[in-house]
C-alpha cells in the first residue's frame, strides 16, 4: 500500500516516503540487518556494521557480482590494500581536489557542509513562507538548481547575503573552505610518510596496468575487477545509510583500445529495453524515456559499444537481484557534471524514499587515470598494437650540432639545444627552409628570454622515412563502479512490503527477495514441541547442511503463524514444517501456498528453487498441494 | 626436492630453505599471485597486492571458511567498519598495550624495532664469531630466548651494554620507548574525535553481543564470525607476505556459559590425531607429539571440550585447504605469553621456510572482553539462564539510615552511606552483631580517611531469603582468529614443487592445489591454430561458463607443452586439449595422465572433479586413457 502511494508520487508527497522508509528501517534494525556501528557507546555518524541477515545478503550480492561480471567476462580480479601512500593519490588528483567545502561555526567550531546549510535554508523559505514574493521564490529555485556548481566565493556570498548562521547555535559562520574527505594517516613509525585510506578501488587497479596487462597475454581489450573498502570522512553524514563514512565498492575497469570501442558481446545486450534518461531530454525538463539499447547506440546517444555492453550488463544484474524495473533508469551525466576528459559517463540510479539514488556509475574516463600514473610515476603504462606488417611513417628529426652550438652559446648551450628540439613540424620546416636560403634564423629562446641567431652548420633538420612495427598508445578505461551499500539499501526497500496478518488486527512486514539474495533459504520448524519432531528437523537440518544451504531451526513453542510472521520478516523463501514422521510442508513466503514433500526429498526441492534451476511453480506441479492451513495463518 | 631437503632439515640448514623460499617467492611473483604494493611508486614496504590468482586463491579459501565455520555451525556472520572510535580501543586495551618497542637513531631519526636490532646482533655474534668464549656463547643464547619477555629498561641496558648502534649509519640510538601499532587517523572534520583503524575484528563482535545474543532468542552457546580487513603499522616489516601492514582476517567468538564449556558437537573431533606441543613438552625440551584430541582433553591438557571441538575443527580446515599435516601442530601457550585472564590458549602453527608461524590462535579469553566493554559502556553484556523453578537464596541486605546519618556526618554523609554499602558480609556481619551488643561501632571510612562511630539505628542489616528466577553471568569467549594471508603464504609452500621437464633441461614449477583452491579450475588449448578447434575451444569456455568454473582458454601458438607448463606454475588441475572434432583430451596436473572425453561431457567431468563429488581416479576408471603424449611433454 505504501509502496503503492509511493510509486504513483513523483516525489512530492514526502511525508509517505518517510512513513514508508520509517516502516522498512525500523524492521531492517530490528532484526539487525543493519546495527549502528559501536551502539553501545553511541555509535559514530555514518558507520553501520550489517548484523547477521544483512551479512548474509551482501556476501549473496558480492557472489552474484563475481558470477556475473568476473567469472562470465574472465576479469582479472585483484586485492590492494586500502592504506595508500600518498604519491598515488596526488596522481589521481584526490589529493588536491577530493573535497567538500565547509564552514565553521566562529564560536564553537562545530562543522558544516556550506551547500548543506545553503540548501536547507532555501528549502525552508520555499516550504514554509508562503508570503515569498514571487523573485524569491524564483531565486531560491535558482540555487536550488545550480547549488552543485557555486564556487566556494559563490556560496560564501549566499551565505552572508542571506543571514545563514549556524543552525546548531545562531553564532556566525566562517567562510567556506576545502576539507579533504580522505580520512589521513602516517604509514610507518617515522611520522614523515603520508598516507590515506582510499576513496575508491579504481587506483589499485590503475597501478598495476602494466602487469595485468602482460598476464592479460599483451592483448586488450580486458578488465580488471576489485571489490573492497573505501573511506569517505564525510563532514556530517546525512541520509542514513545511503552516505556513510566506509563502504564497499566493487569496480570494474575495462581497458580498450581508444580507437576500437567495439564489443565481442554487444549482441547480447542489444535489445534490452529500459528506462534511459539521456542529456538532451534533462535539458529539455522531460523523463526518462524506454530506449532499446541497440537504438541508443545506433542514435549516438550512448558513446560507444563497450559502454552500451555495460549498461546493459549493469542492468541485468540490479533486476536479477531484485531492483524494480520500472524504478531504474539510467541516467546520463550533462556537460557540466562530467571530468573534462570524459568521454561520456551514466549513471544507475535507483529510486527509494530518498528520491533517485547513484547506486552504479558508468564512465569512459579516457586515457586519462593512465596517463596521470604514467606521468607521476615516470613508468609507461601503454598498450602495443604490432602490425601484420611493418609501416612507414614519416618521421620529423632534428639534431642539433652540439660542439658547433656550445662555441657560440657557451653556457646556454643546453638551453638552446632543448629549445631546438622542442619544435614542432611546422616550425622545424621553416627553419630548414630559411638556413638553406638564407643560412641562419632568429630563434626565440623561451627559457632564456631571448632571441639567439641560429646558423647553418647548427643544427640539422630532415624528415626520415621509418618503418615502424607497432603502435604505442594509451588505452582508455571504461569504468563501471557499483556501491555495494546503496544498492543493497535500495533493494530493502524495493523488497519490503506489508501485508494484514490472518485475523487482521495486525500488519506484518515481508521482504520478497529473490532466493540468490534471501539471507537464509529455508528454516525449519516442528510443529509442535516434541521429540520425535524435533528429532526429523534435526535431520532435515543436517541434510540441508551437507546441501550447503543456510537455514534457520525454530524450535521456540510459538504459533506456527507467528514463526511464518517472523520468518518472512527476513526474507526467508521457504518455510518446512514437520507436521508428520514421513513427510512435511513446504511453504513459500509470498504467495502462502504449501506442498507436501517426502523427507528425504526436502533437501534437494529446496535446492532446487534457491540455486534457480526450478521456480516454485515447477515444483508445485510436481508435489501435492498442501491446504488445510494451521489456525494461525 | 628441496622440499625434502627442507622437510628432514630440523631448522638448521636456512641457505636451502632460502633458496625454497626464492623459488617459490620468483614464481608468485612472476605469475601475479603477488604485486607489491604500489610497485610503479616503488612500493611501500608491508603492504602486497593479490594479483589475479592469489586473488582467486583467497576468494576461495574465504569461501571455504564461510562454509566449513559459518554454515555448518550456523554462526551469526556479522560486517563492521574497519574506522573504529578511540574509546571502543580505550577499553579493549589497545590504545594502552598494543605497542612495540622502538629506538631512534639520534641523527637521522631512522626507526628500528629494539628486539630485532639486540635479536640480529646476537645471532651474528653466535653464527660469526667462532672464537666467542663459553660464557658468552650462553648469555647471546639466553638473550635470545627471553627476548620476547625483557622490559623496555632491560631492552635499552643490553644495547648499551652490547654497544649496539644504528645498522644503517652506526649513529647511536635513543633508549627503547613504545610505538602504538595502530594506524591512527581522525573522524570527522573537527579533528577532535581520534580513530584508529582496527587492529583486529573482534571488537566489532563484542560490542554488539547484548543484539547477537537477543537475536539467537537468548540462548548460548552461540558463535559470532567476522570477515575483515586488520591494520598493524608495523615499525619496519620483515618476512615478506607473513608480516604486512594491512591484512585479512576471519575471527569468530564462541560465548559460552563458563559454568558449562561441553560442545554438542565434540563427538565429531575426538577420534583426530594430529601433533600437538602442550607448555609441559616445551618446557622439557621435547618435539611436538601426536596426540589423540579426546585424549588431550581428558588428560587435561586441552582445558576444555568447546576449545578442543575448534582445535579440531581448525585442524579439519587447515588439511582440507592442502596444508601438510606433518608441518602443522598445535602450541599450547606458555604460562608468560598467555594473557593473565585467558583460561588456554593454542596456535595453530604451520613450518614453512621462515620457521613455524603461528596462523591461527584459537583462545580461550574467559570473560575479560565482555567485562572490559561492560564497565567502559555502562551496558550489561550479560546472559541469563533462568531457573526451571525458582532457587532460594540467601542475601545479605544493608540500608543506611540516610536521615540519621546526615544528621551526624552532614557534608560527610554520602561517603559514609557509600562505605556501608561497600561492606563484605563478614564485615557487615561484625557490625551488625557489634551494634546489637553495644549500640555502636568505629567504622573506618577511607575515603574520608577517618574512623566514624556508627550508632545502632543509623544502618539496618539483615540476609533475606530471596527467590531468583535467573542466574545473571558475563559468559566467557572462545576465539579461534584466523590470518587469511598466512595461511594462504603457507599453503602455497606447501603446494610448490618442481620437476623436470620431458627434455630434461629446464626445472619446471608446480602448485599441487586441491581443486577447492585452485584458482583456476581448467585451462582449454586448441592443439593447433586452426579455426575448427578455436571454435571447439569457444564452445567448451561457453558450457564451462554456464557451469560456473573458472577456467582460462589459451589460443596461442605456442607448443603444448609449454602451455601445460605455464598453467601447472598456476595449479591449474585440469588442462582440456582439443585435438579432434567429437573429443579431447582431460590432463591431470601432478600425474600428468590424460582421458579421454566427448565433448559435450566435458563440463560435467570438470565440474564433477573440481566440486569434489568425484576423485581423479573415479573418473579414470570411466574414461579411456589417451596415451599419445605429444612431443612436448
Amino acid at each position: 500500500q505504501l509502496q503503492a502511494i509511493l510509486s504513483s508520487d513523483g516525489g512530492g508527497n514526502s511525508l509517505n516516503r518517510e512513513t514508508f522508509r520509517q516502516a522498512v528501517v525500523n524492521t531492517l534494525e530490528r532484526r539487525l540487518f543493519y546495527i549502528p556501528s559501536f551502539k553501545i557507546y553511541r555509535g559514530v555518524a555514518g558507520l553501520y556494521d550489517y548484523g547477521p541477515p544483512g551479512c548474509a545478503v551482501k556476501a549473496n550480492v558480492l557472489a552474484f557480482w563475481r558470477q556475473h561480471f568476473v567469472l562470465k567476462e574472465n576479469m582479472l580480479e585483484v586485492d590492494c590494500p586500502c592504506v595508500t601512500p600518498e604519491v598515488v593519490l596526488k596522481a589521481s588528483g584526490h589529493v588536491d581536489k577530493f573535497t567538500d567545502l565547509m564552514v565553521k561555526d566562529e564560536k564553537t567550531g562545530m562543522c558544516y557542509r556550506a551547500d548543506h546549510l545553503l540548501k536547507d535554508f532555501c528549502k525552508e523559505k520555499l516550504e514554509k513562507d508562503l508570503s515569498l514574493p514571487v523573485e524569491q521564490v524564483a531565486e531560491f529555485k535558482h540555487v536550488l538548481a545550480v547549488l552543485d556548481d557555486l564556487s566556494s566565493e559563490q556560496l560564501g556570498a549566499k551565505i552572508k547575503d542571506y543571514g545563514i548562521t549556524s543552525p546548531d547555535t545562531k553564532n556566525p559562520l566562517s567562510d567556506p573552505y576545502p576539507f579533504n574527505l580522505m580520512f589521513q594517516t602516517s604509514i610507518g613509525p617515522s611520522g614523515v610518510s603520508t598516507g590515506y585510506m582510499r576513496p575508491e578501488t579504481a587506483q589499485g587497479i590503475f597501478v598495476n596496468f602494466k602487469d595485468l596487462y602482460y598476464y592479460n597475454g599483451n592483448k586488450l581489450p580486458f578488465a580488471a575487477a576489485q571489490i573492497g573498502q573505501a573511506f569517505r570522512n564525510e563532514i556530517s553524514p546525512r541520509q542514513g545509510l545511503l552516505r556513510v563514512r566506509e563502504f564497499t565498492l566493487a569496480e570494474i575497469e575495462h581497458f580498450v583500445d581508444p580507437d576500437d570501442k567495439s564489443h565481442r558481446k554487444y549482441e547480447e545486450v542489444v535489445n534490452l529495453e529500459f528506462l534511459m534518461f539521456p542529456r538532451e531530454e534533462q535539458m529539455a525538463g522531460n523523463q526518462a524515456k524506454k530506449i532499446r539499447l541497440g537504438d541508443a547506440v545506433s542514435r549516438g546517444i550512448v558513446n560507444n559499444e563497450t559502454l552500451a555492453y555495460f549498461i546493459g550488463r549493469v542492468y541485468l544484474f540490479l533486476t536479477r537481484l531484485g531492483i524494480d524495473k520500472e524504478r531504474l533508469r539510467f541516467r546520463q551525466h550533462l556537460a557540466n557534471e562530467m571530468a573534462h576528459y570524459a568521454a561520456d559517463c551514466w549513471d544507475a540510479e535507483i529510486e527509494c524514499s530518498y528520491g533517485w539514488v547513484e547506486c552504479v556509475g558508468i564512465a569512459d574516463r579516457s586515457a586519462y587515470d593512465l596517463n596521470a600514473h604514467s606521468e607521476k610515476s615516470g613508468v609507461p603504462l601503454v598498450a602495443h598494437e604490432k602490425f601484420q606488417e611493418p609501416k612507414e611513417i614519416e618521421k620529423l628529426v632534428i639534431a642539433p650540432m652540439k660542439k658547433e652550438l656550445g662555441l657560440e652559446f657557451k653556457g646556454n648551450q643546453k638551453k638552446v639545444v632543448e629549445a631546438l628540439e622542442a619544435m614542432n613540424e611546422k616550425e622545424a620546416m621553416e627553419m630548414k627552409a630559411s638556413l638553406e636560403s638564407k643560412g641562419e634564423m632568429e630563434f626565440h629562446v623561451c627559457t632564456l628570454g631571448k632571441v639567439v641567431t641560429i646558423k647553418s652548420g647548427m643544427v640539422s633538420i630532415s624528415k626520415e622515412k621509418k618503418k615502424e612495427h607497432q603502435r604505442v598508445f594509451t588505452p582508455s578505461v571504461i569504468e563501471p563502479s557499483f556501491g555495494i551499500g546503496r544498492i543493497i539499501y535500495c533493494l530493502f526497500e524495493h523488497s519490503f512490503y506489508m501485508r494484514s496478518s490472518k485475523a487482521g488486527n495486525e500488519q506484518l512486514n515481508v521482504f520478497r527477495f529473490p532466493p540468490l539474495v534471501a539471507p537464509i533459504k529455508c528454516t525449519v520448524f516442528p510443529l509442535v514441541q516434541n521429540q520425535e519432531y524435533e528429532k526429523l528437523a534435526e535431520q532435515i537440518s543436517e541434510s540441508l547442511t551437507g546441501n550447503m544451504i543456510s537455514h534457520k531451526i525454530d524450535v521456540t513453542g510459538t504459533s506456527i503463524g507467528k514463526r511464518y510472521a517472523r520468518t518472512d520478516e527476513l526474507g526467508v523463501p521457504l518455510a518446512i514444517t514437520v507436521d508428520s514422521a514421513s513427510s512435511v510442508t513446504i511453504r513459500e513466503r509470498d504467495s502462502k501456498e504449501q506442498i507436501r514433500v517426502e523427507i528425504d526429498e526436502v533437501a534437494s526441492v529446496v535446492k532446487e528453487v534457491t540455486e534457480g534451476q526450478s521456480t516454485w511453480a515447477d515444483i508445485q506441479r510436481r508435489y501435492p498441494a498442501h491446504s488445510s492451513t494451521t489456525v494461525d495463518e
